[in-house]
């Protein structure tokens, strides 16, 4: 089983220095979220994901949750964790206060999901979509459903999913089967099937509230007709006490490569009853409010899988002894391949994008809180742009470079890395299921070209490019020797983004194929951007903490050598475009 | 499960159509191998691969090998196909008639060596290594050995391991601990532990052959005090039939993430009776002539898991409807997703690496038998060292390239990739073995750059390279356009590797943090060299078949377009060298 400590050095020099963001500070509800509660905060967090919940990622690997007569079994031990998981009220960390929540900003949220993705992400998801599910009732439900079910699952006594995918649907939701016909009371009946449900069934909690996408009897066809449902396992009576079994049950439990702890159910709904959230017809609307923060924190589940990949593969680096290096001064017998320079490369490419994604990851955290609670509506929608802009970029390279990292930590593990003992191997199939879900990685990139460059704000990504390298520009001189670097793929961005932007007029399918690769691009500048942030505190600060922030600026180095570069390959590779592609005859 | 259907059109097509290679055609042993002898073979492989071998994929992955009373069990249906495949003569392919085999070079039996990886690596590693032993039995061993063990080998009777792995020492096996101590009849008794021993043990075949590497009791220590020794399961009466057990036990079979149906065992050998293969000390050049044919052999597995990746993505891709294309006709409802541009981008990743590399390999093949039995040593010698050169490239270009081409097969399938269903994942986990046995692919890379660059023959990669320089020297005005971009690289490539040289004297660290860089710019540029070869006949005779060749040039040129500018990031990120990786200070 790997070993697995919290970086709380990282995080708490994140949260402490990389925090004088003037809107973000201007948000007086976090007035009293200091460093001191922060670091109490997660020195609690890390010991509950190391203790409580490490354990469990062999437990569900070994035992995948089942289905058993028609009820769900989590893992051995998911029951007990769960219990003292909601007990210590770690759900509710994000949560508003109203509701029982503790309030505390994703800049402090986001370090917690990372831990538990690290320690187990099947566990994780138990809670995750609960969170998820929460967040969308919060902005789209009437006060009475709010105040009917949300505390219960801020308390984690109830649970939550999203019921979007159908066996025709995944990525196109306009095709979706399932119907809503509206009865007297104003309730509807929910029939029809979902599938690849996480969380869909188990035996966590004493119910599960189904978020449901379906279309009412008389709605229009495709995406315009589609209305958000929420769709309880059990009926809640007036009293909020748990009444009679809904309509609805669980077909299947799927067999799958990765996160096998997690219930990935297939649900029938069969007249069931659900209640409309917001609007009729805005579903789709309402859905991706928990989507896409959903997406960010998919980002975060591979930063989190990577970490605790790198921090084995450095442990084990440090034990094993294998052949000699260049200038071995051993006399017999092997160096520890530590000191093998493609060893420290591989170490190096791990830590320098996990430290520059979590960098990343903190900005991006900032700006959403901005976006949702800031009082200057140009700031807030500002900030808004961003997250949404950056969304689809964190969601798919972070989760594409956890599958690299998680991989070169099985290449340094060796043949002991395909093997069950170390549980690298685990690692690196949980970590598989990232660029699927939540929309492909590659649907990411469509969202991403088609939709978050420029939207009815205005050209965002030149605004977003613009920020960039005005923040870029340093008075250091040690850093200027990265912003110029940086500036020179900032220019390869721009220019492939003025590429995309042509394109969009008169070859939209140039802009599809070259969609994966702008991603890319665009993230590779933005995880250099952070690199330029951190190294601008660490040579500022440098005095006070020699030996991190040393650390730091060798790590932005590897980073801005090795990692960089990558960005023009894409570029390259892009503007060739399409037609060569779209004209090609498959047999 | 997925589906497979052998290329045989593209694999006769090389045969007959880039077989122009005149140290090749020179062989006068192969001067009866002509293309309606390798179709019918081919034919008649194809059907045994699709229809025997095939279904034991999911067999094998549902139930993995295991030991029961000290006896290695094979998945259900594995004795049964075993038979048949030995019955019909399918292991003797390659071997020489002389001791049974059928004397088909590798320029065919590649080709096989592919179906069946396609088809199952796991049932195909039960007779791949029997035929690695022989391989290195027939070259080392006396006549009376090769007399006594061969013909049942190449029967199928007797099977063939190959006994490296110590717990430890891998990569580096002058660690290794199994001793030999030599008896009074000339015979040794080996005592130690060899471990991760493909079809070390297993229910399959009468007898099993172990080549072990062990050190006698009066040799130096390191690789310079290791002997080869024939260590059988049962002895073997002088009359060959089979005698008592010998001294060797399984341990235990390894869990392991992927392939599954191959038994990967823990052997211990307890003062088992083994016979010396060669001279003395001389065990490890001995198993590198085994091992080298076998790392080729590995790439081609990469291949051919690619190919059957390739072949259901291409057939889900037609299948199956999801979202509007940019230019969508369809009023209602979606359209298959090959007709977006992202995912025939990634089918044509795919296509074009993997035709790619069988025409590379193909080439290698020619290479390997004018480097075994041209009648001119110097070409000999100049063929050798070209295989021994491109050995590592193939081993770690086409499994890397091939996790990539099963991952991008997994993004196509969307959630079904993920879950058991397609079998899709499956192939990724099995092809997971391919990058770390026969030596990592980082240590491939070491070897690439330390041993094979240059030796004792002199500058191979120059001569490499002006060869391929040469031959991309077209007159076809089509094919020139190709060469101008091939040219463009191959500069790079140049530079690459005098920075390589140079570095060799001064900094071998640098070097070190470069090999795996190395090694793909070189496969890359290899791989557009493979195919300007497939250009110069499809231009020249496009008239003859012009869907056929249509479809090559639009592959080339995806590739030429899309993958090989990857060459030039890989040089880019070297060439800032190794001072910053060497000296950085991890925690």
């Amino acid at each position: 089983m790997p070993n697995y400590t919290a970086p709380l050095d990282d995080m708490l020099f994140l949260f402490e220095k990389l925090r004088d963001n003037k809107n973000y500070n201007e948000l007086e509800k976090y007035n009293e979220v200091n460093s001191d509660l922060v670091k109490d905060i997660l020195g609690e967090a890390a010991k509950i994901s190391e203790n409580l919940i490490l354990p469990l990622a062999l437990s569900g690997d070994e035992n995948p949750a089942q289905l058993e007569n028609g009820v769900v079994r989590t893992p051995p031990g998911y029951k007990e964790a769960y219990s003292k998981y909601i007990e210590d009220g770690w759900i509710s960390l994000s949560c508003d206060p109203k509701y029982g929540g503790q309030g505390m900003p994703k800049t402090v949220s986001a370090f917690f999901d990372e831990m538990l993705s690290s320690a187990s992400l099947s566990f994780k998801l138990y809670s995750e979509l609960t969170i998820g599910a929460y967040n969308c009732l919060l902005r789209h439900a009437p006060e009475e459903m709010k105040d009917k079910y949300l505390p219960k699952m801020v308390e984690g006594k109830w649970s939550g999913t999203m019921c979007l995918t159908e066996p025709v649907c995944g990525t196109d939701l306009g095709m979706l089967k399932t119907k809503a016909v509206e009865q007297k009371d104003g309730t509807f009946k929910i029939s029809g099937q979902k599938i690849f449900i996480t969380s869909g069934d188990h035996d966590l909690t004493e119910n599960i509230i189904h978020l449901v996408i379906a279309r009412a009897s008389d709605s229009p066809p495709g995406t315009k007709g589609i209305s958000l449902f929420l769709v309880p396992k059990y009926i809640v009576n007036d009293d909020g006490s748990i009444g009679p079994r809904n309509g609805v049950s669980t077909g299947s439990v799927e067999h799958k490569m990765g996160i096998k702890g997690s219930a990935t159910c297939v649900l029938n709904f069969d007249e069931a009853v659900g209640y409309m959230i917001g609007p009729k017809n805005k579903g789709l609307n309402q859905m991706f409010t928990m989507m896409n923060l959903e997406r960010i924190v998919v980002g975060i589940q591979g930063l989190g899988i990577s970490e605790i990949a790198y921090q084995n593969s450095l442990s084990y680096a440090k034990e094993r002894k294998q052949g000699k290096t260049n200038n071995s001064k051993s006399t017999n017998g092997a160096d520890f391949i530590i000191e093998h320079a493609d060893i420290r490369k591989s170490l190096l490419n791990m830590k320098s994008i996990i430290e520059g994604e979590r960098a990343l990851c903190f900005w991006l955290s900032q700006q959403t809180e901005v976006s949702l609670y800031h009082s200057d509506e140009n700031i807030k929608q500002e900030a808004s742009d961003y997250v949404s802009l950056m969304t689809p970029v964190v969601k798919s390279l972070f989760t594409d470079l956890a599958m690299e990292i998680t991989s070169d930590a099985m290449q340094i593990h060796g043949g002991y890395g395909f093997t069950k003992d170390q549980g690298i191997e685990q690692l690196y199939r949980d970590n598989r299921i990232t660029p699927i879900y939540e929309g492909t990685n590659s649907v990411q990139a469509a969202d991403l070209v088609f939709r978050k460059l420029i939207n009815k704000n205005g050209d965002i990504i030149t605004k977003f490019l613009k920020m960039i390298k005005s923040e870029c520009e340093s008075k250091n001189e040690n850093v200027k020797t990265f912003s110029k670097e940086i500036n020179y793929y900032i220019d390869i961005l721009s220019k492939f983004t003025d590429w995309i932007k042509e394109k969009h007029t008169n070859d939209k399918d140039d802009v599809s194929a070259a969609a994966n690769d702008y991603l890319k691009t665009l993230g590779f500048v933005s995880l250099a951007y952070s690199w330029i942030k951190v190294l601008e505190v660490s040579y500022k600060e440098h005095e006070t903490n020699k030996k991190f922030y040393d650390d730091k600026i060798n790590t932005a180095k590897f980073f801005f050598q090795k990692i960089l570069p990558r960005a023009e390959f894409h570029y390259k590779s892009a503007i060739s475009g399409s037609s060569n592609i779209m004209n090609f005859k498959f047999n």
